[in-house]
């Protein structure tokens, strides 16, 4: 991994940039794409969690604080950039995590279960037995005691044919999108655009907060974020 | 190469993007990520030639003309992209085409120019005996009778201390740049804010068609495109 200089203005996205180059063995191509696509969402947001991103936070610690049976579903870019992020969440809420891939391969799924291990979460996913309805084979597959049982289910960078399969069974569904156009962004019942490293320990302060949300309107603050971005371009 | 089907609304997006990951040899993993970039900000355009890049693309097309060299400096992006389309661009305004890369290998440079070949145009780029002052190393190779000559260059995704350094030479930039806040786009005296496949054609149309453009102001231009996209933003 080549680092970049740490007094870089943007030394955070370049960091970022530079792990999944060096996780190519679990980072599926087209996750590279995506995360460039985020990349350029975040500049457009200044690099920083927005004032409406605070508020989806919250709005997601608080339905994850309130699930029965939260799962945090993580493919190859989630664990790639936030393993240990990802970790601290589901310690602080109990939440289960599972690893479900779009390009899923049984070694994809064994490195990144070694991955989390390795930060000290034992992450579902080596053995699927159950499946998303309305997706198709290998796209479908996921585990009956994690993302089958789920009421709340947390999927960060997430497509959105399987969001929508997601709401489709009836979980309330969060997702973490630097895009807010995109299909996932605006179909999850929660949508916190922001960047994965810098909100999900925002999440886990919520959820150890105790923060109780009772009126979230997503598509408002979609809206917000948009005027957000539309005001940074015009500055 | 797993082809998107051709009814789909964002079907050329797709391709490319499938294009990208199919030439995975030539093309670096950082060049999958600064495609994604590309994506979002063409997402941001709405996918099509705003009124400003039309601006742009005649302004290049007039310095084309009358350059006394002009080289067009390609990428593994812009092979895998648009080899075709910049043979054509070559054809009609007699510009050299030299492979320059940003993380250069030999193999690389002779997969690249061996992609050029395959539609016709001998490019420069396996023997550089010339430098761009102010790079280092391996990255400010380049070819005496191409770049090093050169009073005029265009080069599409672009990195931007390489568009600075030639500036700095006193030769004459055309960029073509997703992203109107990069770097680059900034610093070239002519960005073209679209789409590779979408403007390379427009450009040779207008080498052709004899456009001459004496008062283009970049900075203006750039400015209008960033309008743009934020009444995008807000509709």
């Amino acid at each position: 991994m080549t680092l970049p200089p740490e007094d870089h203005p943007r030394y955070k996205s370049l960091l970022a940039r530079e792990k999944l180059v060096g996780a190519a063995d679990v980072v599926a191509k087209q996750g590279l794409i995506a995360h460039g696509r985020g990349e350029a969402f975040d500049y457009l947001l200044g690099e920083r969690t927005c004032p409406s991103a605070i508020i989806a936070i919250n709005a997601a610690a608080s339905l994850i604080r309130k699930a029965s049976n939260p799962v945090i579903s993580v493919n190859g870019n989630v664990v790639a950039l936030a393993a240990r992020e990802v970790a601290h969440l589901s310690e602080a809420s109990r939440a289960k995590v599972e690893v479900n891939l779009f390009h899923r391969t049984p070694e994809r799924v064994a490195s990144l279960v070694k991955m989390m291990d390795d930060v000290g979460i034992q992450a579902l996913g080596m053995k699927p037995d159950d499946v998303i309805s309305g997706l198709s084979s290998e796209r479908a597959k996921c585990c009956s005691e994690g993302i089958g049982a789920a009421d709340v289910v947390l999927v960060p960078l997430e497509d959105g044919d399987r969001c929508q399969a997601l709401i489709n069974m009836g979980k309330q569904v969060i997702t973490i999108d630097l895009n807010p156009l995109s299909r996932t962004a605006q179909t999850a019942h929660v949508t916190i655009v922001d960047e994965l490293t810098r909100c999900l320990p925002l999440i886990t302060d919520a959820v150890r907060d105790g923060v109780s949300v009772d009126n979230f309107d997503n598509e408002k603050n979609l809206k917000d974020v948009l005027q957000f971005i539309s005001d940074n371009l015009n500055d």
